[in-house]
């Protein structure tokens, strides 16, 4: 997605060889305008696909989703928490989820009530990196007997092995950007 | 607003006297069309002012925050975070705030990049309660030195005092949906 990449080139900051900041933009910061152009493409890859339901994980994950959401007909979307709210159903769907960005484990969970086997659901987030968060979405949508029509990644770090985990489990996977390198601070793209 | 209302009397549920969970389209599942007529609800009552950018807490304001950014005019949307992950700038406006929901404090984080003093705020929450995470809110937009157009919360609980919190400040409150009581488990509307 050429606007996007322009985006990552004008306004991303490499740190070290790993790590991609785009929080004036992607994940702080959300620029409004650039997620309808995401959400458009997304819909473009998964226009033959009867979505039912759109699946994202709290916090950078919900904007780009909610947006994306409304280029489809009539898809809820769910986000899978983090944290134990008090006020979270105990009858739920539960992943344990290994963060390298915050060196932790953490669990996630989606309300039973908000999956089921009649849907067909797209898993949206703004990062794959090492790929964990979305396998834990995977797991929760197995565990719910839900179809995946598929995974959308805005950006992927195409050096870590997110994308041959998620491959690995015949799902298909669209990444609106796939950056090949940030070595040396300079960043490069897939094709 | 009288959707909303009519979502929250069809579809919340009531624990205790004071617990409102909205989760099946407010913040767990999310229904897009419902956030659209929220957002332009929104539009309508700060219609007047000429809102540079909007101001949510991660998680379950930022759905409703990005979609109602749309109906501004070119306006983007930053969030606040509650968790100190590696890679936020260190660069930081930070605020303290006591979650009742969660029975702990917690601190909150913007980037000192993403507000300014030529900014005019709106801030956007989908729940006021006790009004924290709004004062939360406020305290940075004054460390900030930006303007604040007002506060615009999706449902109130008004036997709380989060409204007098924000009144107090001189600050403008929009609340789509004021419930009165939850006694006995019946969901009861100011006006």
């Amino acid at each position: 997605m050429k606007l996007l990449k322009e985006y990552i080139r004008h306004s991303g900051r490499v740190i070290g060889n790993d790590i991609l900041k785009v929080d004036s933009f992607l994940n702080h910061q959300m620029d409004i305008g650039l997620f309808q152009e995401i959400g458009q493409e997304f819909k473009k890859r998964f226009s033959e696909n009867k979505i039912t339901k759109i699946l994202t994980i709290e916090a950078s994950g919900i904007g780009i989703a909610c947006i994306t959401a409304q280029y489809f007909d009539n898809v809820k979307v769910v986000f899978a928490k983090k944290n134990s709210a008090r006020n979270l159903n105990s009858e739920v769907y539960e992943s344990q989820v290994f963060s390298y960005t915050k060196d932790t484990h953490y669990n996630i969970k989606v309300d039973k009530n908000y999956l089921c086997p009649a849907d067909k659901v797209l898993i949206i987030d703004d990062f794959l990196a090492n790929g964990n968060a979305v396998l834990g979405l995977l797991d929760i949508t197995k565990q719910a007997k839900s179809q995946v029509a598929g995974v959308g990644i805005v950006i992927e770090k195409s050096f870590q092995n997110g994308r041959d985990s998620i491959l690995d489990k015949n799902v298909r996977l669209e990444s609106l950007a796939r950056v090949k390198s940030l070595a040396g601070g300079t960043i490069s793209f897939v094709d």
